[in-house]
């Protein structure tokens, strides 16, 4: 990020520092791969001890990256000082969430000042390439203390 | 439950048994606290580890706890050896995830054949009383294999 | 109505003004069939011009009624002046929309300063009785001018 | 369309019919737009008469559109003689629905044997070019008699 205007880096650093606060992405093991205006990615590994009774990806947890990755996108776009809290998301599941890495992408449909609607998707990264199993739409809002 | 027909005894043992196999279940700390013919509630305790930035269980997990709250009231109404999976679901957070204990509860709204409408809520527990932190509208599907 | 107190009077004066400015309202044959604090039902015989095409109320018309109850069920609790705006909702069909007349009950499950969450629901009546055919959750925002 | 295959004309002519049927259609005004496998389009001019209470395209009406457009966006995936019904669907409302005219866009995100997950969006068009006002995620079902 060394070359990016100030802002961006200023942005990135931000998010960075929240998801850091976000206890629970390193109680299961889900770290922050981009960070771009309006649009953000986070990465699993599978684990068996996230699983749900088949031993795929429980629900929950698909939902867990998908809305911190929407909540964040919107977050990018929020003033200084604001905090981002989900009012409300939706999830449709695609596919039984198997593979080795799920990809959970956050991007802002529409930034309000104070409702910020998001879409979000979960990838299943595995030898057999990439697939979609799961589509969320999410409603964020910026509360300013 | 030694007292239960053995009908509701069975479906009891059901539940309890796939539980057990929802691995994240055990990760997070969750239990089941109790299992009706189409009510199923699950507890969870906070823990600072499955919290967000400011420290409020995520509302991943919050998610977590009512999906599968949501999925074994359906299961309880299914046929035997069928398996549930979340088609998709909804959730509005009331209020910020605090408390000492949340109890997630999940209702059958309409059982089919195929597609089975959940209702759920969580509340959180504590010296102050219970209070409602989310609400949920789900889809569940019977797979029969 | 004229035995309530004069708040609730007043309250249901002003739904009444509002929901006979909704022309969607006139135009299907909906009307407004009770008003309390918190909860408004509504009401819609069948109409054949309403239908998709199988003859049942279209998902949409089953839908606007269920939003029109919820949406005025936030407004009752917002401060005089505010104007109700969904902000999104989610809807499930649970039996297909057949019968005589169609009644939608929205109600608020919280109240807030600027969301307000409702749940709500849409029942057919027919010789058979009353069957619920729909469930609402719905996000309403009081905007004030 | 006179030079579509022979699949596609079909596949046209059986939506063609089907919206046709969908009597609520001619009731507001509403038209098929454009018919493509997963993707169909239904075009709403303004009127009056549908509006909310500050004259807006109401909420319902704004959804029965785009609830149309996914579920035939469905319909052109499913197997001949299959019936599409909507399970549930979530609206979020990005602007007031102020234009001329509506477009609703339905796509069909992943189609299924059983259930069918589509994305809209319904943009409306005026003087001032085109601006996105709803999207919706659908769960849609093949019902086959």
């Amino acid at each position: 990020m060394k070359d990016a205007p100030p802002e961006e880096a200023e942005l990135h650093a931000r998010v960075v520092a929240s998801f850091a606060q976000q206890a629970v992405m390193a109680t299961i093991g889900a770290s922050l791969r981009s960070v771009m205006p309006g649009a953000v990615e986070i990465e699993l590994p599978y684990r068996a001890d996230l699983g749900q009774q088949d031993g795929f990806l429980h629900a929950g947890i698909v939902t867990t990256i998908v809305d911190s990755a929407c909540g964040y996108a919107a977050y990018t776009l929020m003033p200084e000082g604001a905090r981002v809290l989900s009012v409300e998301f939706k999830v449709n599941f695609l596919a039984p969430a198997v593979g080795d890495t799920f990809i959970a992408r956050g991007k802002v449909a529409r930034a309000g000042r104070t409702i910020t609607v998001c879409t979000g998707e979960v990838v299943a990264l595995s030898k057999d390439g990439e697939r979609a199993i799961a589509l969320m739409q999410a409603t964020m809002m910026a509360v300013v203390m």
